[in-house]
């Protein structure tokens, strides 16, 4: 086996542990908790379906890439809540931290293009990374819409804080925001968030 | 919500379920069985990666997404393991029958799309679908050989059985071929394949 293969098979078992990343996300009829693989495997699919209600053009095939890559930063950094504000504050140099350790087991022009992918979706510098995001949002939003807001409950998250999250749907999606809000406010009249 | 709209997230998250169908190999570090969600992600990133060892050329976004939904139907149908020899003979027909209930789901143009991907996979009739068979095979190889063979010493699986599954990689790849047969020597040498 020749240098090049066996750094692409090294990473390819290295993600493997994306599966033992868990979420605060759980499954649909009240499942146990989501981790980062499902989660990426779920969302791309969804950008494949969804993909009709981009503001803008994208290419589906990159943007199907960044939802599978966009977690692979958590194999070391960890999940950080959507609402937990201590923990964003290291986020950021938590996850570039481990941009550099995870992608640099690749060929230097793969980790190269997998690290600008990952740049991409965190600056939301592209249509592709902007629609990645929506289903970053959608994605679990729909999940916990199934199980009652349970996640929220749970947490005692606020309409507010919802809000704030979502609203990065919109530069992605303007249609799939406006479902968003239809289905936030279905949540916020049952008392699911406060 | 429109009915287009509503039919296709009522579809993504029917599709939930598939993180519930768990298969026989085992995650890396003798972990826990995997399921269809985690396989078809991890299949789909690592056909982005080597994409370049493909036979034929491929229209990656296409690949990946065969990767992403090639075991929806198992949802319905349940996982039927490799080796199951007594399985694999209803396997066809309960699938046949879990694809005409779920991808319905869907809108039909794209009923009609993700249907014609799955048999196009099963077919094995596109370049695209057979790189992706390739991933299927090596996957989970990549998986058991990190837990030195203990998915198929656990089932008393035979070296013939394996060649003549990991045979049908090399329609989609030579060279990942090659590698799976040093794989498998190797295996051979250390006993863990009768």
């Amino acid at each position: 086996m020749d240098e090049r293969i066996k750094k692409q098979l090294d990473f390819c078992l290295e993600i493997d542990k994306e599966k033992n990343v868990f979420r605060q996300t759980h499954l649909s009829g009240h499942g146990r908790a989501e981790n980062d693989a499902e989660h990426a495997w779920h969302m791309a699919v969804m950008a494949y379906l969804l993909k009709e209600y981009s503001n803008e053009q994208i290419d589906i095939g990159k943007t199907m890439l960044i939802c599978l890559i966009h977690d692979i930063v958590e194999i070391d950094a960890g999940d950080t809540y959507a609402y937990d504000e201590e923990g964003k504050k290291t986020q950021k140099e938590r996850e570039e931290k481990a941009k550099e350790r995870i992608f640099s087991l690749l060929p230097e022009d793969q980790a190269d293009e997998l690290k600008s992918y990952f740049e991409e979706f965190e600056a939301q510098s592209s249509p592709e990374a902007r629609f990645a995001r929506a289903m970053d949002n959608l994605q679990p939003l729909m999940l916990n819409t199934s199980n009652d807001g349970g996640d929220w409950k749970a947490r005692g998250v606020t309409a507010e804080q919802v809000y704030k999250r979502q609203s990065k749907t919109l530069p992605g999606s303007k249609r799939l925001y406006e479902v968003t809000d239809e289905i936030l406010k279905g949540h916020i009249e049952r008392g699911n968030l406060k």
